[in-house]
């Protein structure tokens, strides 16, 4: 039964990103799972290729960073905390060209917690986190990225 | 005349790059111009918009990505070298929401040099170059990149 709820929270969160970011659409981006505190999103080569048939950079970048705003975004969303999610910064290291569908993987880094996130943004109604999102191929891993992402709260009208 | 030149392989660039990688034409990539080795490509906002209606960020980085791979292929065609071009890694900063259209603007970066990449490229079949690039609103930078590129000269069969 977990696995069938956590695989949901993914599917569910591919859903509404292709609803409402028509990139995510062209890219066919798809929910993989979401079980402790990883989420993983999933592309096929087809639409992502580049001029060399392997996967395009900006694809690749493009899955990493959204599956980190994603992760985010699910532990905001079962904290039932309404929030706007920016990434504010990111570094990505290509290390070969994906040359079959890849998917990326995200988590927290091991220094910060969700508690401590948490924390801060009932204290301030702003959070900061950085999170490690390898991108993967069944060959392997392909890209590595850490990137710093920030949570707002919204304001109720 | 020379204007008119530069516009040219922008847009011939442009128009290229869309054929080949499908996600850019989902993008709507235009060429601007290349003037003085600083290439600049545009995207309209409209089918690079996010769920909060600016641009999505995999959008921002992808076109900055294309438009600092653009400029090594653009250079390497003015010498008629015939080589692949991978990014191999990239650092971005995240300024603040674009909420129009917006186009990136690549230079190599001031400790390096187009003369140097050639000679490097004469010698070992393979050059480095870390190039700048910013991405622009009407209201001014919104992101800004470093990122390295590797050209490796394509064997002819």
């Amino acid at each position: 039964m977990t696995t069938t709820m956590t695989e949901n929270s993914a599917v569910k969160l591919a859903r509404l990103i292709r609803e409402e970011i028509p990139l995510t659409d062209c890219m066919q981006v798809q929910g993989g799972s979401f079980e402790r505190d990883c989420l993983s999103l999933h592309a096929p080569l087809h639409p992502n290729r580049n001029d060399k048939g392997c996967a395009f950079g900006g694809s690749m970048v493009s899955l990493m960073t959204l599956c980190g705003w994603g992760l985010v975004v699910i532990k905001l969303q079962d904290q039932e905390q309404l929030c706007d999610v920016y990434v504010q910064s990111s570094t990505v290291d290509y290390r070969r060209p994906a040359w079959s569908d890849f998917h990326a993987e995200a988590v927290l880094v091991e220094e910060e917690s969700w508690g401590r996130f948490f924390t801060m943004l009932a204290a301030r109604g702003k959070a900061r986190a950085t999170l490690a999102v390898d991108l993967r191929t069944e060959d392997g891993i392909v890209a590595t990225m850490s990137a710093r992402y920030v949570a707002l709260r919204r304001l109720r009208s």
